[in-house]
Formats: C-alpha cells, structure tokens, sequence
C-alpha cells in the first residue's frame, strides 16, 4: 500500500495528540505538521503560572520540538507556517513560510485541522495599545511575563477561567490586580452561589473586582494606561491582559467551504470528519456532539481536544473499527488562591434557558472526616432530571477535594446515572481522604429526600412577612451573624419548644449548611408544620460580601 | 398509628445510622439503642491517629454521647448494657446491665443487629500476656496510646488496612517498629505489585518487614515479651498489636436462629433484613449481595455500615418507597507514610481463583501535569472482563490523587462501564489537578490497545534465553540502573537502529513506566518483529527490594 500523505494544521494540543497517535498507527505515513507560530506542542494551559512564577522554568512548557518529534515519532514539522488555502478538489494545502514568505502546495490524502480558537479582542478606543495583551502561546507569555516584571498594576478583562488564573498570579507576582466582568459574576459557566465563593476568595485577597462592568476605552496617559469603565470609573494600569473569550479559527475551513456551526466552530460527525470527509478537524475549533442531553457544543479545552485528535486518527488507520468520540460533557475547573470550584455538565441557569424541567440541590460538608485534622468545608450543587433522576450537571467549591468530586459526578453523568445511584457510590474512605458518608453520598441522600418528598427547600430566604424563619443554630453562632428576620431556636432544643412557633402560619428553618434545618423540618412536619428548609443554609445564602465594602 | 418500638443492638457505625434515620422519618417512634462499651457514635476509623498524636485531642473521636444523642434525636441510648438473648415469637430482647448485672426484657417492633466485628486474637501460648493488644473502641486505643507512652519497641501482627495504620502511627509516635505478616505481601487484598509500593514505602520508612511468617509463641522476659517467630527469629518487643482480621459478632444472631452465611455472617437481603423479616442487621457482622460479579460478600468498612444502616430505616419506615442497598464493590484505600494505596473491585487473585477470563493492564504516570510543580507518580492498575471489556476492579498506589481515581473507577464500576469507556471519561483538568489525558484516560487507552491488538504484554520479564530484551530508556538512566539481560537502545535512535536486533528472535520492549515500550513495540510490529512490551515498565517490575538488604 501506497504510504499516506497526512498534513496536519496546528500543531499543539489536538494537532500533536493526532500526530502522535497516527504515527503509533502507522510507521510508514508520511506526516506533516504545519504550525503558524514558532513552538509545536507546548504546554498552552501552563503559560497564566509561568507569568506568576509558580512553573519557575520556561523550558518545561516547551513541550517538543520539531527536532524531538522528528526522532520520536518521525514527524516534518514546519513552525512559522501558516496554511492560506485548501484545494479540496486537488486534495492540496497551500502553505506560506512567514520567514520567507514564499507560498508551496502540499498533497494530502487526509488533512487534520487543529487552528484552535484566537482570543476575542474587542473593537474598542484606543485597543492598539501595546501595553494591551492577550494570552494565546509562549511568544504572549513572555510579553506579558516582561510587562508583569516592571510594571506594579495590571487590569485583567474577563472573568473565566483564564482571567481568574491571570488575576491570581498576577497578584501572586506581586502586582496589584482589578478584575473586570462585564457578567454580574465570574464563571458564568457557574451557578451564581458557587460562582460568589470564588468572588469572596478574590476578595479576600485583595484583588479588585468590577463585575457588571465593562472597559469603553482605553487611554494612553503617559506612563499610565486609562482603561474607563462603563460605569464612569477609571482604573490605571501599566498594563492589560484580555481574556473576554475565544472564537474558533474556523476562516481556513470557512474559505474551503466546510460546514460550520451557528457559533463559527467547524461542524464534525462523531469521527471527527468536517463536510468533507478527508478533511478532519479537532480541539477549540470544532463543534461536537453533547454529551448530557443531546445537541452540540464546542468546549475549547485541553481535555478534549487531546482525545479528539486521538479519534480521528484511529479513523483514519483503524477504519470500522475505531470508536466514536462520545460528545462532550462540559467538565471545568478553575484554582483561585487557596480555593477551587468547577463544573460537570449542566448549570441551573443554563437548564432554565432550555426550558428543562429539573431538580437541584446544594450540599455543605468538608473534604475528609472533620475529626481528622485539616478538614475544610466544601459545597457541591448537583442538578437533575425532575422527570427522571438522571444526574445532569454537578458544580463544585471548596478548599480541597473539588477536583475529585467533579470527576466522579463527571463519570456518573457520563454513566447517566440518577441521583439515587450516588447514595451508594462507594467511595475510597479513610479518614485522610474522605468521610463514610463523602459528601457526593449527602448530595444523593438530600436528593433522594428531595425527589420522596420528605423535605421541602427553598433557595432563598424568603422575603413574606407571614413565614416564620427558624434559626437553628446555636445560640453563640446566631448572635455573631444573626439570620436576617429569623428566630433562634437551637436544634437540640426545638422539640420542647415547639410552642414558639405559629402552626398556622409557614416555616423555613436555617442553619448554617443546610443539613440541620433539614433535621428541625423533618421534626416540625412531623409535628404539623408546614415547613420548607433553606437549602445550602446560611453558607451559600448569607453574603458576606455584601457586608464588606467593595 | 401506635408508635414504633424500635431496639437497635449495637450504637457505632451502621447502629448510630439506623437510629438517626428512623427519627428523622419517623418522631413518635420509640428507639432505645443499646451498647456494651462506654462509648457510643465514636469515630473508630479514627483510633490509630490518636495513638499516634495526629488527631491530637481525643474528644473529637466521641462524636456523640447518650446525652446529645437525646437531645438531637430523642434516642434512649444504654451504654455498658448486653443483649445476651432474643425472644424472636415474643419480640424482646433480654439487655443485661453491665454495671448492676441486672437484666431485662425489652419489647421490639423491629430490631436492628449493628453489633460489628471483633478483632481475631489466635490462641498462641502467651497470648493473654497484658501487653498484647487488640484495637476496636477508645477503651483499647487509650491501653495502646498509654503502652506507647513507656514503650520503645512495639511489634504489630497483620499487614491489613489496620496493621499498617498502627505501624506508621507507632512508627510516627518515635518508637521502633516489626510488621509481621504471615502472607509474602502487606494488604492481600491488592496484587502483589501494588503491594510492593507499600512494602518499599514501609521500608524506606525503617519498619521492619517480617513477611511470610508469623508469631508462634509470645514469652514475658523481665521488662520485654518476646515474640517468636515461625522461621525461628525472636522480636523483642514492650507491646504488641494484634490486627490479623476480624470475625462478625454474630452470637446473638446464631443463637436466635437466624441465618448466618459461610464465614459466620448474618445473611441479609437487599432491605437489610434477617431470616426474621422483624429483624435488621447492617455493618460489619452481615454479609449482602456483591455488587461487581454477583454472590456475595462482606465489606467490615465505615461506609457500607453508614448506608446500611439508613437503607434498613428506610425500609422499616418508608415501605415499597425504600431503595434496596445495592451491595458493595469493595473499595478500600490506606495511607502509609507518604503513599496511598488502595483498591476497588476485584483484584487479579481473585479473578483467577474464579476462573474468570479477565484483562489487566497496569500504567504510570502523575498525578497532575508534569510541568506543575509538584508532580508525583502514581501506577494504576485496571481489570476487565476479556469477553466483555466490562471493568471489573482497579488498583492504585502513589503520594497523590490516588483516592480520587479510585472513586472514579469505583463510580465506573458501579455503572458497569467498559474500560472503553474509560478514554473518554472527560475529568476536571486544569494544571494543579490532573492532565489533559488523566491517567484514567490513559488506562482506557492503554486497555483499548490490549483488545484491539495494537500490543502485547507481558506482566514480568522474560526468562528465555531466545527473547531479545530490548531496553529503549535513555543511556544515563540505562547505565544507572540495567535492566539484566537487556540491551539499550535509546527510543528517538530506534528506528535508526533496527539492525541491532535480529528479526527472527521474539523481543520483549522496555522503559521506565511502561509507555514508551508501547511506542517501541509499535514500531517494531511494523517493522515485523515479533514483540511485546513489558507492562508498568521498570518502575513495578525492578523491584528496589531486591537489591536491598531486609
């Protein structure tokens, strides 16, 4: 058989991970990589913590070089290249080197696109500044890693996930950071109440948030950069990082006439083939199927772009019998500081949008047993099929063990599993790594109690003048942060004070996770009370960032 | 409706569960829980860290007492009080008074049996020596933290979950320390490679290592009890612990009649109930359904209890609405020193005295990104059904994230994934909490090669004299530790040096952790040679142990 001519453009997460893999798959292909910048197969997710300093060598992010590749898996790659045109016809890519600038037509019996996705930079007043960056690949690192050395104050546009990390080791650095969000929140990926435990960890440290805002117009003033804020504002900086977002760079496939999706993302079948059947495409700038409840979604993350690029070359060699890349289930997380938080799947806002009819409940306990030392509180949220108990999405928040967390509802998502069926997950314990009862256990316990109607919860707490809010915790705790319009009645002495309370009139008990006022409503039903317990308790619900000046 | 009259035999774990439930479902019952200790709602797992001083304060391990039992759950709780007889047509049990010796017949509704196990003390001579130890309650934890007070020598018999805790807390504490274990390997539970991390873990930790022997005689000499071994050794010692298993406390069950299993556990349903559908048993002294395979198991572990004992509630109070317990998969971690190492499913020992046709593959990699500081290794180790690729157990060992794959696959498991499905799983990545391809996705990779035929394995180094050894890790690392019988060529010069080795013997490739020997052999295959690649690499093959003097 005649040896296979494979070009493959892009040249870092799914371009390398197919490469690699074709190569494993046959020796005797001859395999192009076309990569526009100067570095193949870098380490794109460590550039935000080699600007902080916490990878101290840059070298460790170079991952590969067309020299290593070239030995290990017997690639051509060509750095400083950029592919302008394909000839689906002629089966041919046209490839300028930028150096030279000369163009040459490559043959291909199959072409990889892995182009990624190119930061948003919007189109506003005075956005050619030099001092303005965005964060895409080594050559962006090291501008702003030399900006971050002399400068003392960085505004940082955007609060995803590549934001948060550039606001944490700017400030790690030394810099003085203001975060601007034009969402009324970080990580809208993210429920509200999860999202605001990263914004008080923020806080916390000192960076400054600016959320409902957004930059109309930057100002050079001098040394200064004014960026002017919506709201009237004007924050100083020496410099700027965007992260507001990526677009696919789907202009290439566009050109060629591939499909692509209502979002700009090259349209794939499960195999990972474009329109065109030769043509494969992979990582951020493509638009898969979606896991959890059907659709399509593009999730320009590491994660899946590695395990796409490995799909489509098992096509390609393996022909019927390779598998399908299964869709994406949306699993993110994010370190700010000493906290962590993420998602699997579904968040509530987006279930709403969709008109889904679902159940959701939050959870406070901590990573491991609370009687082994270094225990630290954790709040997991799961949401459901209201219909049906399937598992659709999980998010998660705390100090230690969110990771593990997410991944285990991921994989319980992925199984499609209902909440029920996290009751029994029987989790490794001992008492270093978790409790008899891990939290994903409550998650489906209080579900479960939710779904057989033996608790009622609220969200919120309410705000009619008729409910009788019951505090439940101790009397000690109460008194230093008193539950706004509550009574305090301590669980251990609410049986023989049950006469406090107005049988006819409704109760929401409170406590300060949600697990105790789920005891005091069990109690108070049983005893004829109409009662609805505040799901998350005082955590999740009593801001304290609204008592502290921003 | 008349209330309820519930007895509950037993106020630990899977006891203090039960009674927990059935209030929160049901207020007006009356449940009395009687218990022969002192202490009733301890923290158990938690016994060895405080001899060992890291959970310093002992109060945290009393979780409850009768009073606070009352008052948060109106529980009539009787300490030091035996149930020595159940009158099963009369429905009472008769609850004997440890202090006064009076006994008295208590009516039950429904019983509940969460007397747990018993630590196995062998007859030897000399056992009933005041210095020899077993572990259950805060009664025996305070003997053993008071003997590790004085004591400088301890010897602790039994390599399980709770001998090794007990070593490396006595170890911790500043006094030396013998394991003594009568199998080759600590945790027979695991296979033996797994193990061997532990053991090394153990020994770069200065315990000593007596495998595969045993203790025949103890002798009180003066100040020390000398411990005689069966291969003729004598270990003197100041104390010793006994953990060398536990049997269930299943007397009472016997004597009423009621079904026991094979290994003298109290046989229950899916409901938890007993041959006597009045009666309920949970925790440690029952056997249920096993969830991986079928049959039946028992699991003496915290979490399983814990959910018995609520399943049990429910069933008693909620009827045809209560979920059955779905058996346990057996997952289980420890953690020694720096390392963690656990299980969950079946091991290979198992799968093999069933006769089972199974898969396994074993990989390495890191916990997180390896360009993150504070990467460290971990090995993985999955099974699966041959026929049906369905996952049937995992093993892990390693410093970090170990816990969290496990949970994984132990999720996995209970949704009888296919280790297929294992690629694909899409896991929290960003660079402080995994990789982009997490070594779970890596094992699904690495098992999908195995069924598709895209490698060989082989579980240990070959002994033929025909089979070339080829070893394609680099030069230094090669010179610095040979793997015998093998010849170097570094993997980047292979395909340059193909000549070196004869197409007509069979080759068996090596490397540190086991993946670039499946590169190699990939490349070989095409290239024609008959080759398979050494599975985990030299890392769970080369063991240090050997060139070590015990």
């Amino acid at each position: 058989m005649k040896a296979l001519q494979i070009v493959v453009i892009g040249g870092v997460a799914a371009g390398a991970s197919f490469a690699a893999r074709a190569r494993r798959l046959d020796e005797s292909a001859h395999i192009t990589v076309i990569e526009r910048g100067p570095d193949v197969s870098f380490a794109n997710c460590g550039l935000p913590y080699h600007i902080g300093g916490e990878i101290p060598t840059r070298d460790v992010l170079a991952v590969q070089t067309p020299a290593s590749l070239k030995a290990l898996l017997n690639l051509n790659v060509r750095t400083m290249s950029e592919a302008t045109s394909i000839d689906r016809s002629g089966k041919r890519v046209l490839v300028r080197d930028l150096a030279s600038g000369q163009s040459e037509w490559l043959h291909y019996d199959k072409l990889m696109l892995a182009p990624g996705a190119a930061p948003v930079t919007p189109s506003l007043p005075g956005i050619e500044d030099a001092r303005i960056f965005t964060l895409r690949n080594l050559v962006d690192m090291d501008r702003i890693a030399a900006a971050s050395e002399s400068g003392m104050r960085a505004v940082v546009v955007g609060g995803g996930f590549i934001g948060l990390e550039m606001a944490e080791q700017l400030y790690r650095k030394g810099l003085s950071v203001e975060l601007v969000q034009v969402k009324p929140q970080v990580l809208p990926q993210l429920d509200a109440k999860i999202a605001r435990m990263l914004e008080n960890e923020l806080l916390h440290n000192d960076i400054g948030l600016r959320l409902g805002d957004q930059i109309v117009r930057f100002e050079g003033k001098g040394e200064a950069l004014h960026c002017h804020l919506a709201t009237g504002g004007v924050l100083e900086a020496d410099f700027v990082v965007m992260s507001i977002g990526v677009r696919p760079e789907s202009g290439l496939a566009l050109d060629a006439g591939l499909t692509l999706g209502e979002r700009g993302h090259i349209v794939v079948n499960d195999f990972m083939q474009t329109s065109d059947l030769d043509i494969y495409a992979a990582g951020d700038a493509v638009e898969t199927s979606e896991r959890v409840l059907g659709g399509r979604s593009a999730v320009p993350l590491g994660g899946p772009a590695n395990r796409q690029g490995r799909v489509a070359a098992d096509h390609i060699f393996m022909k019927e019998r390779a598998r399908p890349y299964p869709g994406s289930v949306g699993t993110a997380i994010v370190r700010v500081f000493e906290m962590a938080a993420g998602i699997t799947g579904w968040c509530e806002e987006r279930l709403k949008q969709a008109g889904r009819n679902y159940g959701t409940i939050t959870v406070n306990d901590y990573q491991h047993a609370t009687y082994f030392p270094g225990a630290k509180p954790l709040t997991l949220k799961i949401l459901w099929d209201a219909d049906t108990g399937v598992l659709l999405g999980a998010q998660a928040a705390g100090y230690e063990g969110v990771d593990k967390r997410l991944d285990v509802l991921a994989t319980a998502i992925t199984a499609r599993m209902k909440v029920e069926e996290l009751c029994h997950l029987e989790l490794a314990y001992a008492p270093p790594f978790g409790s008899a009862k891990d939290i994903v256990n409550l998650a489906g316990f209080a579900a479960t109690n939710v779904i057989d109607g033996l608790v009622d919860t609220v969200e919120d707490l309410p705000t009619e003048k008729n409910v009788q809010i019951v505090d439940v915790r101790g009397r000690a705790v109460s008194d230093a942060s008193p539950v706004p319009g509550a009574i305090n009645i301590p669980f251990p002495t609410l049986r023989e004070n049950l006469d406090k309370l107005d049988r006819d009139r409704p109760v929401v008990t409170v406590c300060a996770l949600g697990k105790t006022s789920y005891f005091a409503s069990r109690l108070l039903a049983q005893n004829g009370f109409d009662v609805k317990s505040l799901a998350g308790g005082a955590k999740v619900n009593i801001n304290p960032r609204n008592s502290k000046k921003m």
